[in-house]
């Protein structure tokens, strides 16, 4: 086998991870196979093998990025202390646009074909559960800054609202996807206005 | 064939609408074959046959009734036109609970699979589209008549805030699906408590 470099080799593992999320978004994860994957790369099944060896690493290099990007948005959405629950999930949203759907490929569809099959696959639904788990803590923490700051409630619980918070994501997802008539911008700015402002608590 | 009263045949038509739900709940709408749902009646294929004649079919008797119920609970929940829209999605949260969560059948997994088998199938994603189009545009209505009744700004989006309010709804389904850890009555009782109060209009 010829030496080949460093970089050829991320280049060529790109390639097929991009082969997969076409497959992914367009087929769904339980329908595809890494046959499947390797017909859309163009390249050997030896070839994509040598860098993933089953259907599970496939779908965890796929996510990977878009997991990471998203906890990342989470963290800079939270940054701001002084931010109201309608800004900072208004930022929220604004900042995972860019991952999931204005790139190549419509994350928000991945996300639903995940979801479902994470209800009959351990894996994928322990990966949604620590991935939506850190998201939904750091909303909570922030609910918990803006009870002690005085713009909710002294028996608001602060877990619950992080859930209700993070539906505001997971409802956008579902219905970009699904019903395709969901304005990312005009949501976002929908969720500032509807949500709690920072002066909000006093007459709540 | 002996006859039989309209009475055994409605017994049977539930019997097997019934299987077929333990099945879509267990292994989704695109694992679950018409002989899946044979074998779990209990009955012939002939007899499953004889009330469907095709999985569509089934599928469409199996979503029918919930929602026909969501539409239902949507309609009761909005009805109080002096309600805040905190008060309606916490309503309209507590309506559909018995529906989908304290039945036999955990509906937020089968709704679940559903949004991914929309994603392929045509007709699951107009049964989605019809469905959910009915739930946001009651939505919507409310939310014009909280901007006419000044508790929302002028410019308020009605149609996006219907997108935005039926999110609430969207999440709480995916969480306590995928994720289990969502409790019924808090989230509601939380959605009361973050969303708009009726006389939240005026200092925003």
């Amino acid at each position: 086998m010829p030496r080949v470099s460093a970089e050829h080799l991320a280049v060529r593992r790109d390639h097929i991870v991009a082969a997969a999320l076409r497959c992914f978004a367009r087929d769904g994860f339980h329908a595809t196979s890494v046959r499947d994957v390797v017909r859309e790369s163009g390249l050997s099944a030896g070839a994509v093998y040598s860098y993933f060896r089953s259907k599970d690493d496939l779908v965890a290099a796929a996510v990977e990025p878009v997991v990471e990007g998203l906890l990342h948005a989470v963290d800079e959405a939270v940054l701001d202390r002084g931010a109201s629950p309608g800004e900072v999930v208004g930022r929220l949203l604004e900042r995972i646009y860019p991952l999931v759907v204005e790139g190549d490929v419509d994350y928000t569809r991945i996300a639903v074909t995940a979801w479902a099959e994470g209800l009959r696959d351990p894996a994928v639904r322990g990966i949604a559960q620590r991935t939506y788990g850190r998201v939904r803590e750091r909303l909570s923490e922030c609910v918990a800054h803006w009870r002690d700051a005085g713009h909710l409630p002294n028996d608001t619980d602060p877990e619950v609202l992080g859930q209700l918070l993070f539906s505001v994501v997971v409802g956008f997802v579902m219905q970009h996807a699904l019903l395709g008539d969901v304005d990312p911008h005009r949501y976002a700015a929908a969720a500032t206005l509807l949500l709690p402002p920072a002066h909000g608590g006093a007459d709540r």
